[in-house]
C-alpha cells in the first residue's frame, strides 16, 4: 500500500488570505454599494517595465524561427541572465559573486520550500514570529517543525524568534543552539530593515555554529537608505554560511511573469559537501528552467532604460507607502516599516485583536487589511497594509481610515 | 550545525550526456572537417507554432498595460487553460477529468519529481530498466531507493522491471510487492506504447495492492494508432490509483517555453487522505503558478489553428521516425519504437557494446546518437535515436549509417 507523507496532515489549514477572501465577499454582498479598496495583498498592480516587454516580444519572435527556437535551456539559467545579476545586483554594490553560484528559478517562494531538499530532516530550524508562512509549512511538510499546537499555534521543534516592538522588530539569536535560520529583510510582513552590525552579529553566529543562513531578500529593492546592506554578502564571512533568495516580483512587476534566483557560494560547506553542488544537483533533476522568453525580459530589468523605469515605479510604492505611513500616524496610530520597504506595519488602537481591527476598517472605511495574527503569535494586535496599489485609491483608503479614527 | 540531506552523497555522477558531450568535443577537435549530425538528444528544434507565438504577443501586450496587467495567478493554473485542457485532451476522448483535478506546471520533469514530496519514504519504488533517469534519482533523493551498487549499476531498494525484446519492451508485474509504480508510454527511451489491456492489468494490480501508478504520458502526441490509449485515465479503475503527468514539451516544442501539467483524481485516496489535496497544499505552499504570458500560449495550442499546426509538427517528426527506423532496419539491424512514438530503439549489432556503438556511428558515420546503457543495466546493446532533428540532416544521417554496416 503507497503511504502518504504523514506530516502533511499535521498542517494547519490556510486560512488567512481565504478567511479575509470570504469576510469581504460577505461584506461586499450584503453592502453592493461600497468601492472596497483592497490594501492586503502582496501582490504588485504597475505594468511590466517598457523594456522588459519589448525584449519579451523579440524573444517570442525568436521561438517563432527555426533559427532563432530555443529549447531546453541550462537547468541553472542562461550565462546572459546569470552574468547580468552577478554584474549588476553584486559587483556594483562591491560584492564578488560568480555566475556560476547563482541559479535562476521561477520564484523565490520555489525556491525557499526546495531548498529544504538538501537539508537533513533533523535540523532545528528558527524563523522569525511574525513569520512569512512557507518558511514554516515547507519546514513543516518535511518532518522538521514536529507537532503543531492549535492553541499556541506553534510547532513543536521550531525555534520561533519573537520581532515585536520592544526590539524594534528585530529577531535575538536563540538561547537554544539552531541549525537553520529564515531571515527575512526588509522584512514581510513588518517592513522592518537590518543593519550590516544587525546581520553581522548572525553571521557569526552561523560560522560559530555551522549553521546556515536562508536569508530572503526578495524586497531588496525597496531599500533607499544608503547603510542599509541589499544583499547578506555585504557581510564580512557570510560565503561560509549563508544562501540567498532574490526576485524579480518586487522589483520588476514579476509577480505573474516568474523569475528569480538563489545565491550560494562555493565556499559553503556543510558535512563535507558543497551545498551549491548540491543544489546544482538537485536543479538539474527536478527542474528545467525558466522559460527563454522570460529569462530575457529580467535581463532588460538591467539595461539603462530597465534601470530607469523599475526605479520609477519602485518610486510610485515607496510613495504609496509614505501616504500610508504618515496618514496613520497622523491619526494617532503606531506604524513601522514603510521606509525602504512595501509593507507599512500597525498597531492596532487600544489593545484591539488584529481581526476585530480588521473588521472595523473593513465595515467602516471599506478598507480590506492583513491581520497580523495571520502571519504567527506576534503578529496579534498589528494589521499589515501595503503600498502595492494604486497611488489615488491608496490616498483615499488613508483618508477614510482617518475619518474613522 | 546544518546537516545536509546525505542521500544526495549516494548518488553517483550524472554522467551520460556529459560523457556523450566530452566525446563528441574530442572527436570534433581531432577533427575539425567532418560534419556531426546530432540524433541523440530528446529536444525539439521546430518553431513554436504560429498560433501559439501569436497568443504569446498578445498577453505580453496586455502585461504592458495596467488595465491588461496580471500578477500572482492561481497557482493551479488559470480556469481558461485548465477548461481547455480538460475538455480537449480528456473529454474529447471520452474522459472525464473535471478541471480542479488538473495542476498546471512549468514541467513535467518538475512533477514527476516533485510528486515524491506527498509520499512517505517507505513506500517501495517499481521503475523500469531502461528508464527515464529523473524517476531513479528523485527517489534516491527522497531516501526511498537505498544504496546504489555501481557494479551492478542498480539501487538496493528499488524494483527493476527489465524492458527488454523478450517481453517486447513491456514491464512485467514484479513479484515482489510494490506501492509506487512509474509508467511511461509512448516510453522514453524505448519507444514501445502500452494498449489497453496492459494498462489495464496495472490499474487492477494497483487498486488490489493500494499502489499508485505514476503515468507519464509526455509523448502522447505521437500517438497514430487509434487503439493505444493517451491516457491511464482511459482505463477503467485509473481513477483510484493513477496519477498523470502531461506536457506541452514535445506536443508543441515548448522545451523552452515550460508548461507541463499533472492530473490527481479526486478518488484517489491513501491513508485516509486525498492526493488531489496535498498535491494543491503542496503547490500552494512551494510554487506560484506558471506564468500568465506562457498559460496564453499554452491555451492556444488548443485553437483550430493551433491543433492544425501542431498535428503539421508531430508529423513532421514522425516522418523523421520513419526514415530512421526503415532506414536502419534495411541496414539489417534490429529496430523498435518510432512508431506512436519520437523515439527509436536499435540494437547494436554483433552484440556490440552500447558505448562502442556509439563510438563506431560517431566516427565512421559522424552521427551521434545515446548509448542504452546510459538508461540503465538493460539497455546495455541497444542505442536510442531520437526524431526531434531536421528531416535533411536526419535522412543524410541514416544514409551514412547504412554506408558502414
Amino acid at each position: 500500500m503507497a503511504n502518504i507523507n504523514v506530516n502533511y496532515n499535521k498542517l494547519p489549514g490556510s486560512y488567512l488570505f481565504s478567511e479575509i477572501a470570504r469576510r469581504v465577499a460577505a461584506y461586499s454582498q450584503a453592502n453592493p454599494e461600497k468601492s472596497i479598496i483592497r490594501l492586503g495583498i502582496g501582490d504588485v498592480t504597475r505594468p511590466l517595465p517598457a523594456a522588459v516587454t519589448a525584449a519579451m516580444h523579440k524573444a517570442v519572435d525568436e521561438m517563432a524561427t527555426a533559427s532563432g527556437f530555443h529549447g531546453y535551456g541550462p537547468e541553472q539559467g542562461y550565462d546572459f541572465l546569470r552574468n547580468a545579476i552577478a554584474q549588476a545586483d553584486y559587483k556594483a554594490r562591491g560584492v564578488e559573486i560568480s555566475p556560476d553560484e547563482i541559479f535562476v528559478s521561477d520564484g523565490a517562494k520555489s525556491d525557499c520550500g526546495n531548498i529544504g531538499d538538501i537539508f537533513g530532516v533533523d535540523n532545528v530550524v528558527a524563523v522569525c514570529d511574525p513569520v512569512y508562512p512557507v518558511y514554516v509549512d515547507t519546514n513543516a511538510m518535511a518532518g522538521r517543525a514536529g507537532d503543531f499546537d492549535e492553541a499556541a499555534g506553534r510547532w513543536s521543534n521550531l525555534v520561533y524568534m519573537p520581532c515585536v516592538a520592544e526590539n524594534g522588530f528585530s529577531p535575538v539569536i536563540p538561547q537554544r543552539k539552531v541549525d537553520m535560520i529564515y531571515l527575512c529583510f526588509p522584512n514581510n510582513p513588518t517592513g522592518a530593515v537590518a543593519t550590516k552590525e544587525q546581520l553581522k552579529a548572525w553571521v557569526d553566529y552561523a560560522n560559530a555554529n555551522d549553521a546556515v543562513i536562508l536569508f530572503d531578500s526578495a524586497y531588496e529593492a525597496f531599500i533607499t537608505d544608503p547603510d542599509i546592506p541589499h544583499s547578506i554578502f555585504e557581510i564580512e564571512g557570510a560565503r561560509t554560511c549563508a544562501i540567498e533568495f532574490r526576485s524579480f516580483s518586487k522589483t520588476a512587476g514579476f509577480t505573474g511573469t516568474r523569475c528569480a534566483y538563489t545565491v550560494i557560494p562555493k565556499e559553503l560547506i556543510r558535512g563535507g559537501t558543497s551545498l551549491n553542488a548540491m543544489w546544482n544537483r538537485r536543479q538539474c533533476t527536478k527542474f528545467n528552467g525558466v522559460p527563454y522568453v522570460v529569462q530575457r525580459g529580467a535581463e532588460a530589468v538591467y539595461s539603462p532604460e530597465g534601470q530607469l523605469q523599475v526605479k520609477e515605479t519602485i518610486q510610485y510604492y515607496l510613495h504609496n507607502a509614505r501616504i500610508i505611513r504618515d496618514g496613520l500616524a497622523s491619526a494617532g496610530l503606531t506604524v513601522s516599516g514603510g521606509e525602504n520597504s512595501p509593507y507599512i506595519w500597525c498597531r492596532t488602537p487600544d489593545g484591539m485583536g488584529s481581526w476585530d481591527f480588521f473588521d472595523k476598517l473593513l465595515h467602516e472605511a471599506n478598507v480590506v487589511t492583513t491581520p497580523g495574527a495571520g502571519f504567527g503569535p506576534s503578529g496579534e494586535g498589528y494589521i499589515r497594509l501595503t503600498a502595492f496599489g494604486d497611488a489615488d485609491a491608496t490616498r483615499l483608503a488613508v483618508e477614510r481610515i482617518k475619518a474613522i479614527l
